[in-house]
């Protein structure tokens, strides 16, 4: 098996954050044909849950301290939501001619006080094996501690990284990569286009948290979520996906604009 | 964990079978209904593909000694069409009250020469501790051998009633129980109620196959997949439930006209 790499589609780029339910049909769809014009076939993708996902988390209090009893309550509903998200990003790189493959990180992941504690991926091995391109998505998840818990696309490409010796973990989010004050804010923030781990923790203060309430803690959150893969030596590309040719030239390992973060 | 019952809704009761991709909304709605009715909160559903799977299963060769390359070109569009079943029959048990999980089988089964090898059935025990009920069905796998195979709800029921310790099967289909010869075809066919493993190797050429073609191949390849589950105790339940109410009884354990089969 050719060792993949694992991309991420924020829920940003994928959905229409401000209007519930609503898939960004446009942005998956230059999305998927940017990743069949790259031609890569060893490559694992994990969107983000955007309008379909985080109203619902906060509707059953899974951000924070939530009850667990009212958490297992929105179960069936959260995960069908996603489900449906799920469906429509796959038919999509259909269309585009993407062997796509939804994978429910539910039907084979279990947790631990919020960490991923079991995660069978056998199957998707097999599908990377058949060159077939698995799609994952954060899902809401069994949790030996919590009976349920949110499991973000951000843990599970950090999990699958490590587990599938991925070289490279592309993060496609709706800004232009990591800057040094929250840009949204701030009109002064400057890109960083290239960062080691070891300045990593100086600025971290001053990435600050999105602007956008989110419950998988914002840009800062995001980064802490990769550090497994990245002290394990996998470089993450992090590149705005909801502008044109950016993601197809991240893949095709070209010049791009963005951050590129590594160990050291 | 309550050891839960499995249940089976056969693609020709969920699906109009006849017209490919059509749901057969009546029958999903009011089986959700009757489970919700009967108050168990420890059960798995697997459902089949009737009109979503079949016809897709015979146009990419899965049928027979089909041609490795061909199946895999197949494995997105069936496990989209399924997916897409799936949620249909999650939603409605959902607004039926039903504390409904999809769980996809190619997400946590991988399969060796057309039978399960793994099953990884942590999050679906997890799902059945928190009281939620997990539903799966029959999907495309990947295969050690084959690269990929199609694994029948009804094989997926008979690995799940043993590896959860299920002390009942309940098939429910489109006719209403085992036959001395298939009903369809002939006119003086007698329904069987009770009958035990040693007495079904008798009778086993005159039950012959379904009239509809089907890739599980019919009434006797579903009666051979529970095999492993009858010797182990498990009791099964062959029921008709495109007939209202039937699903209810067995489910409450009362008297209903349908085909217990048990060990001995």
């Amino acid at each position: 098996m050719k060792k993949p790499v694992v991309l991420k589609l924020g829920g940003s780029v994928i959905t229409d954050k401000s209007r519930e339910f609503t898939p960004n049909l446009t942005n998956i769809s230059r999305l998927a044909k940017e990743i069949y014009r790259s031609g890569l076939n060893s490559l694992v993708l994990v969107h983000g849950g955007g309008s379909y996902g985080h109203p619902l988390a906060f509707k059953y209090g899974f951000s924070g301290e939530g009850v667990e009893e009212r958490r297992v309550e929105g179960v069936s509903e959260i995960h069908l939501a996603m489900s449906r998200l799920n469906n429509i990003v796959t038919e999509e790189m259909i269309k585009a001619g993407v062997k796509a493959v939804g994978v429910h990180p539910s039907s084979c992941i279990v947790a631990r006080s919020g960490k991923i504690e079991l995660f069978e991926d056998e199957p998707i091995k097999g599908m990377l094996r058949c060159g077939l391109i698995p799609i994952l998505f954060g899902d809401v998840v069994f949790d030996l501690e919590r009976r349920f818990t949110i499991i973000s696309g951000d843990q599970i490409v950090s999990t699958l990284a490590v587990k599938l010796n991925s070289p490279q973990i592309i993060i496609g989010t709706d800004v232009d990569g990591l800057y040094t004050r929250d840009p949204k804010l701030y009109p002064d923030a400057k890109l960083i286009r290239f960062i080691r781990l070891s300045e990593l923790e100086e600025i971290r203060e001053s990435i600050g948290e999105s602007t956008v309430t989110d419950v998988t803690m914002g840009m800062y959150g995001k980064v802490n979520e990769l550090l497994p893969a990245i002290e394990r030596g996998v470089t993450v590309k992090v590149i705005n996906a909801t502008v044109p040719d950016r993601l197809f030239k991240a893949l095709k390992n070209m010049e791009v604009l963005g951050t590129v973060i590594v160990r050291g």
